[in-house]
């Protein structure tokens, strides 16, 4: 068995990854730290673990050594906590944004200072689909934004075969989890509840992300929506040239045939025609689909995922699950509800 | 015109008192205060508001003299403020909890001490269905709290005419704006939404409102279900004597036929048969109804409103308008809306 | 007193004009047909109308002459129906698509073809913020669709002005109700809850109107989202010229500075910085907002209402307000709710 | 492998027994029915299986013979097709009301009357907390209803250890799931969002099945909320002599201590301090729990649980594994989600 630490365990993050991790027949959960909540049960804050994990919150500062480490939290701007605690363990996946930027100057522009800025561009990125094979050896991982994963999972396949014009807009829609479990008056459930809040007009911080991963002219905004869980992203392209949905379907195919998480959603009837992300809460599926007008070449990209799993903890631990030559699905089987 | 002030505006009761106030044809909003928020715009934090009213929070130490004064917060443990504050006004509604208990003992039942138990039976109760002819002359008025409302307004016409054996329980379910303005982290939207969260198992505080009320000896529970407004009320009672459902539907015909705010609903078909908080969102209506199974005298009592509107700041205004003289709906008028 | 008909008043635009012309202090209503309803209670169907309307639904045929007729079902294949109709008022209001879009070739690319392509192009458009001088004299008003209102509302003073480049994405997100009253599986509530339905990948409907009325050359795309009401659209656009936030506001204000219901809502503070239907429900307003981009001229431009007000039957009562030389508010008065 | 029929597959009990199904390791599915939709694909209308499930509905009649058969849908007035059915199979697990009372005489007054009168009493009740010993040989199973489980694993190890007093009213609440994929309009989204819709007000059928199951006197009502999935019960009821908390978790634990499903959920502190659905949705948990005011001995039991999964299909898996002598946790190992 692998010995795993959760860092920063109490917010919905790390909760996801104990469920996960919990359900995970190779690794054994030694540590989880929380700051404010150490000695306090695990299952206190998180009640669907009750009679499933038996674990105590310990302080940061007491995490013991491990052979892979979970970081949920961003170093803030203090990096020496980080190089501590990274020091304890071979394998660290941080799910926070600390890492995903490699350009420091784009960094500055969307995030502001970076207090390790060395640390930039060393880590490798956690996208199973895009880097399989650097994920077999990586040591340090980070993986990607919620609607980042959804957007790039969409786009890449037409932007790697040259199919997308460069100019790109993305249109991302989230639930209240992806604001985490201390936020403040305006995710009061009576603020929060039935709103289209647009938090981002312009810009969003994952349009920088989906820029470096795709080569496209990303322009990115984001709406909260009425949901716990939950990331849609509509993605509006122009083919670089005259285009059939048969050519758009083989583009996805040809990246998307042998993966076992992203499913290609594009359906002439039902209620489920594109990616919804209603029916994948829990699971570790991405689904992508597409809309092609051929007059004019426009194209509507659907990209959806849980925020927590996909977009986050579930796509951590199947980085950890190709790390470690496992089965790539360990733990990750639950294949969402209908309906629900 | 008649001027008003609201005491601690920024609050959901507040903004309730404001909107309604700000189309009602006889007052004029002289003063809100907010400690929090002095000298911010008032449609800062009530966005619904914009356009309509022009005003910026006062800091409670600096409330003008008014005719009529709303005060929305309980006094704390500092009672010479509030001393202070209705020497400022003529008319005093209180929609705190202060002092709708009469019974010193029955206040520290429910409540823990008092700050001026002095005061506790020397205000009149705002309850036009029940109170009518007293608030035509009272200065000081407590507004009963919104389960108590609804549950008063459904079991008193049956209590009072001796249909009812003693024993009655009452499941109280309200949404989260039941909880305020200022809540915590039990009120984020992600822990909140989709709950049947029993907040109050047994003994909820307004049991005891009930029980004073109806002279009947009231067990009550609270859940918190997923909507931002709304309470309903359903109450198990027995008849006291053999029953049919024409002797119970003159009982109530008798207290509401000639009320503006009260309606009756018990239909045999629709999705609507019984009283439902959903299309009563921003009206003043309690509906109330009931279910009797004659083979063995078991009643269900239902009541619905919403918290905000008839559950407080709605019933506040009417309490005025009674006071006043005026039309007893003016500010009142809004039917709620279907479907919403 | 004015007396009025209801076309199809047992769905949810029919109950929201009777909602509204019931609290219209110049109005009478004096028929409600619906076929299949006829003979029942008009609150049956309405419940938020109990106490408020005495009214039986008549079948179509047997429709009264009255002064104004609105229409809220398209004639379908009848036109003769509808001829028929028509002929029994002086002023009609049109709130089906029949007579939005003036041009029978795009009709046919989005509807298919017209059952009767003479009308097209006789009815004045019913949008006071743009065509108010004629309402003040038409007597057959086509009032615009719900997402199309909010859209053409936040572009057109910017398009008219000449500060848009040519090409605009339009992102229309909507409740459930404006799928009608007689929706099938598809809108169950398992089905429906909680959905980001993305039914209109490409090209929806509303978007030949939007482009008739701004002139642009638009792509629209619409998302069906878990909410009962509300409309909000996203609109991106790029600057013709090097612009700044005052000249924005400045066109804005030119074209919405007298007008009663529609406010530039553009923040930096608060939870409710850009226009958000979620305070909007049982308004008349719609309320617009912009985020700018100065480096590249990028521009997010927000619409937001309550699709069955503003978007509907609201919207077509405030142009019979203006026909009739009314108070333009008269029976759309209320401001919306603040929380809910 | 185990061969297993699921009849009447396109509802939401029959699309969670294929989610559980297709990931249970000893079973295969061999055949899916649908009158209405034989010869579409199942995951049309499952869209969570797509990828997981690769079959197509056959009509009833074509039904093969397999190992097991689950049937989800009542037989309606046509014993005769129910004999042929059950006929393919050596085990039969009932997830209809059909065979669930044992009385006639009951099932008359609360479903009126039975096609096939002498089939009651001839199956197991499969409820594995009270019946495991007889499900292990069972052939013929019938499992409870939803709120009816949740109502009998709250109460029934009270009643057994004969702690209450006869007389308990139960107030189930339930979400749109529980109606059913083919409910009509009182199910569309726009008139069952935000509702607490009191749908049985008296004596709801699983009335008749928990006072079967516990031997009390019980009053039920059921309300429709807002939610997709999802049981809560609110049982009240009063000791039978003095009792204390100890008392209460003594008698549970004596109960559940050994249960692989059922925890009890009773904290003092956080938001989930008694049994929530809104934790449990996937799971096959049923939460118990409870709240005692010593002074006169009023209980409150609340139960929790997924109506289809530990109210229906889980439950139903849970009893086959228990008979075919398999762990008994196989298929049904998910734990839910926090938040969700």
């Amino acid at each position: 068995m692998i010995s795993v630490g959760v860092v920063g365990g109490a917010g919905y993050i790390g909760g996801e990854l104990l469920r996960i991790l919990s359900g995970h027949p190779e690794v054994d959960i030694t540590a989880v730290t929380s700051a404010r909540l150490a000695g306090r049960r695990v299952d206190g804050s998180h009640p669907n673990l009750r009679g499933r994990v038996d674990l105590t919150y310990v302080a940061p500062e007491r995490l013991p050594e491990c052979d892979v480490l979970f970081l949920t939290g961003s170093m803030g701007t203090d990096a020496d906590q980080r190089h501590a605690m990274v020091a304890r363990a071979k394998h660290v996946y941080d799910l926070s944004p600390d890492l995903r930027l490699t350009d420091p100057d784009r960094y500055r522009e969307f995030y502001g200072g970076h207090p390790a800025p060395e640390l930039l561009g060393t880590a490798t990125r956690g996208l199973p689909e895009a880097d399989r094979a650097a994920l077999r050896t990586a040591d340090s991982v980070s993986v990607p934004g919620c609607m980042a994963t959804a957007a790039i999972l969409a786009l890449r396949p037409l932007a790697v075969a040259g199919l997308l014009a460069p100019r790109v807009t993305v249109d991302g829609r989230v639930g209240s989890s992806g604001s985490g479990a201390s936020a403040g008056e305006m995710n009061l459930h009576a603020e929060r509840s039935g709103v289209l809040r647009v938090f981002a007009p312009l810009n969003h911080r994952h349009q920088a992300e989906i820029a470096q991963a795709t080569g496209l002219d990303v322009r990115m905004t984001a709406t909260g929506v009425d949901a716990v869980r939950g990331v849609q992203v509509l993605c509006r392209a122009t083919a670089s040239r005259d285009l059939t949905e048969a050519d758009i379907r083989a583009a996805y195919r040809a990246a998307y045939a042998a993966e076992p998480f992203v499913r290609v959603v594009t359906y002439k009837r039902g209620n489920y025609r594109l990616p919804e992300p209603k029916i994948l809460i829990g699971s570790n599926y991405c689904d992508v689909g597409f809309a092609l007008d051929p007059d004019d070449g426009q194209l509507l990209l659907v990209g959806a995922l849980d925020n927590l799993v996909k977009g986050g903890a579930g796509n951590a631990v199947q980085c950890l699950n190709i790390r470690m030559g496992w089965d790539e699905s360990l733990g990750l089987d639950f294949p969402g509800l209908h309906p629900a």
